[in-house]
């Protein structure tokens, strides 16, 4: 499962990339140049597995679980919490009280009803667990230690195969425990792809995608999971519910689209049929310089209300621009590409860089590629590598007392300016008053003929002991401004235990009714994934931020 | 509300456009020859409002509601049945036995909420009533009489204004009783358009749309009314449920999602913000004929698939080509546009035509247009007037005791080349059997990468007074065929009365269950629209279809 290699029960990814002290101290140096820090933050050592605080096991494991169940202290602190900054904190800090009593390793469907069962029996909350890659809290079952006999985390990542390809469909049944480069690696020999790569791509499971309603590669049309789905089957507590395979229905409400973003809270979905894409042999990119930010936004307007679809249309801000080395002038980018198994992007993006220019862009040449995508085309494999490198250095920079996060959401075109100006502000006044300062950077991943899905980073020095609670004024800043102007919660992150908050003012009110009254259906004995999306019957009214110390959950809080 | 000219109170749309008798008898004449029958159907008389067979009203309107409520006989008379063959039949023979006892026609929100109030008060099961030209029994409300104290239809089309529109977005929130026309004079203004042209689009309206899950225009994208909703507002007996302008969300399963086909059964859907289109200024457009109707069909996939996404991509069967005058030589005829606000077709209407002539289609001159579109277009307007013709044509051929009708679905290319000979073989049998023959033809109205949507049209001579009978036993062996072959029960025309011996066979058993818990929530008083995609508490476990006589729903059954 591990695929040879050793994952960090603490931080992002594989134990073995995360940098030695030197390495460490060395980016602390460039980060104290580029946050303008009077001196370079130190490195803490890391923790390790024997010195963390974790209670002993709750649950013991019966003969129906006892072939796939562990309660081994490595096993339970890898599914104590997901990769969001205060998961980093906390393992880093040593802090394990949240996790899970037993681990689940399900090898079929089989073994996920006995999981269920016992569950059940044994009054144990049962969290499904994927590539443990949420960062908003969705796999933290240990907040809700209370209420239950135990905790289990269920690991899908053993039910990992492509069961069925129908090529002329363009479709493929898929277990959800399948990572991305798992499941691209069995639909290569085929052709087939499915294109799906959030930036947790190498660790998040296909079941966690679409539990989350995670946003992929496509900046236009397929850019959630749920427009990939054609059908999907999850396993409840009062049966299989499984969709059928159709390209498209009116019949009712669409069933898949409940689950789709259920986050685990109705069942344990086990497998999907994927629609897939012809392996792209034409791509056409162009980029285009705005010393405006108005114009450069105006622009991508324009692209994305244009009909053309851009596989990728990705403006970074000036700051942005400047720390992915695509340019040093201060100039915002807008980065623009087609792609396509069937025919070139040449009048595509021509039209695109057109409009761009029509609105004070300077377009770079337009670059154009024929044939099968080459594993050592440079600038795509440099663009991936720091896409998937993000991460990594996220967990770097806790280990150097750092406070560097993400958050993003969705508007109108009308809300955006309006909205950015919000936060931006906010999380700049929210940054000076708990830290001295920082810096918040902005990018779309994705549009819509209606609307920006914006992406904001922030980087701030934490002040060693209380970056929990900083981090926590520049988060609720964020989403208090990004909620009061118009945006969504979350366009791909998901809500978890994090974003219940603005998710419950967001929501619909009878809409959260009827999901507690799909869960008493669907989930009647209460034990997937407590806490999430909705309050358990007996828990309170509303979710609190931070969570208060003490309850299990965020004892830094 | 007539818009100054009177509907027909059995038949489609207009009254005036009745044919008179000497036109009907001609109309026979030549459809005698269509179908090789020995001798010309035989008009006759249509029924009269005096004549026709109505119970008196048993609801009595109180103060609450008598600013809005009638209880005329024309007005019952015109919403007791939709518009499909069964009404079309039920009407013509004088039977409105299931007329609703009243006729709420709401000015605003506050209306709404006063009906749902009296129904709720009054034990009055409540219909929303949007065009009334459901072909499936979306408004037939008569059909749940005997379990409450009358049935009220609920009527929006005075509810029919944009109020407000969003250029910058290019969205705007539109009244759900706006029909077709209505809201798009109303935003021809601002330049935009929905450009969702569902066959009703006269008569239809917005709100219908929405609950019964429309297609539209659009054979690839937006073809259903789903994608262009971004936001709905229904009225629900526990209290108001409205989704926020989101252009796209990751936060929990979708709120809309749940409304958006939702047929009714949860409340009353008041307002939409929709997605809206500027008017096209490029159309491109070519057709492609076919000697086999299997080349026909890949070269429609390879299209589907292609990225391409044309706006018009229908496959027209050489029956279908025929009768619509598309082709005379017994070619199968697939028709592809592009149209654009922003850039011409040139090059994807010329990468189109070559995937045709890949696949051995002959394609015509390519045609190139630009500018706004003309109101004197021939081409376009001679097809749309063929498409909103096809209705009345209808209700014409069942005055002369023709048996004609549509049906529709959707499934996989691996499934449909099967699919399709299974239900033009069942059709065939059924027509046989039933009336000693008939024709059966296909076209595709909406394609996905995944697969295509066929829509069916039947027609044979029916037997005085078993017309209902004969054409249940088709109507029975097409849902049979494509149930049991991987089409869905509908992919446009929604669920209703009708379909619902296939809806739930197709639906996931745990699915059913969440829809009755969500129904229990938001309609506890269980007066929406009874009888629609889930059973009462109290009613059948599973419908029958064709109703036993003596219901109310369908004594000729």
């Amino acid at each position: 499962m591990s695929q040879g290699r050793e994952r960090s029960f603490w931080g992002w990814g594989y134990a073995d990339r995360f940098p030695d002290e030197g390495a460490r101290r060395a980016i602390g140096e460039q980060l104290a140049a580029l946050l303008g820090l009077s001196r370079a933050p130190t490195p803490l050592a890391p923790p390790t597995l024997d010195a963390i605080d974790m209670p002993p096991p709750s649950v013991t494991p019966d003969a129906t679980i006892a072939g796939f169940a562990s309660v081994d202290r490595r096993e339970r602190a890898l599914h104590t919490y997901g990769r969001g900054y205060r998961d980093l904190l906390r393992g880093f800090s040593g802090d394990f009280r949240a996790a899970p009593d037993i681990v689940l390793r399900p090898r079929d469907e089989p073994d996920v009803l006995r999981a269920m069962a016992f569950c059940r029996r044994a009054r144990v909350a049962l969290v499904p667990f994927g590539g443990g890659t949420s960062v908003v809290g969705g796999v933290e079952g240990g907040a809700s230690r209370g209420r239950f006999a135990g905790v289990a985390s269920l690991d899908l990542r053993r039910m990992d195969r492509v069961l069925e390809v129908d090529v002329t469909s363009r479709a493929a049944r898929i277990q959800a425990g399948a990572t991305g480069p798992r499941l691209e690696e069995q639909l290569r020999a085929r052709g087939l792809t499915l294109r799906h790569y959030p930036q947790s791509f190498e660790f998040s499971t296909l079941g966690g995608w679409i539990a989350t309603r995670s946003g992929g590669h496509f900046a236009t049309l397929y850019t959630h999971i749920d427009e990939l789905v054609e059908s999907v089957r999850m396993v409840t507590g009062s049966g299989v519910y499984e969709t059928r395979r159709f390209p498209g229905s009116g019949a009712g409400p669409a069933p898949e689209r409940l689950v789709i973003g259920s986050e685990g809270i109705f069942g344990v979905i086990t497998e999907a049929w994927m629609r897939l894409h012809a392996r792209p042999r034409f791509r056409s990119r162009a980029s285009a310089s705005f010393t405006r930010w108005e114009d450069a936004v105006e622009a991508t307007r324009a692209i994305a209300q244009s009909g053309l679809y851009p596989t990728n249309c990705r403006l970074l801000d000036a700051s942005e621009a400047a720390l992915n080395f695509v340019a040093d002038d201060g100039s915002h980018v807008l980065l623009l590409a087609f792609e396509s198994a069937d025919h070139d992007g040449v009048a595509a993006i021509t039209r695109g860089a057109a409009i761009a220019e029509e609105h004070g862009g300077r377009v770079s040449k337009i670059v154009h590629r024929q044939g099968e995508e080459q594993a050592d085309e440079a600038a795509s494999a440099a663009w991936r590598a720091a896409f998937l490198e993000a991460p990594y250095l996220q967990s770097t920079l806790v280990s150097l007392g750092v406070i560097a996060d993400t958050f993003e959401t969705a508007c109108t075109w009308a809300a955006f300016p309006a909205m950015h100006r919000a936060i931006v502000d906010a999380v700049e006044r929210a940054m000076r008053e708990s830290c001295g300062g920082g810096r918040v950077q902005c990018r779309f991943t994705h549009v819509y003929p209606d609307g920006p899905a914006a992406y904001y980073t922030f980087v701030t020095q934490g002040r060693p002991g209380d970056e929990l609670a900083q981090w926590a004024t520049i988060k609720r800043a964020a989403s208090d401004a990004l909620s009061l102007h118009g945006g969504t919660t979350t366009h791909h992150h998901a809500v978890g235990r994090l974003h219940r908050t603005w998710y419950d003012r967001e929501r619909p009110v009878p809409f959260g009714d009827a999901l507690r009254a799909v869960k008493a259906t669907l989930d009647p004995a209460g034990i997937m994934n407590p806490g999430v999306l909705v309050d358990p019957p007996s828990g309170p009214g509303r979710s609190s931020f931070p969570p208060p110390p003490g309850d299990g959950r965020s004892p830094l809080g």
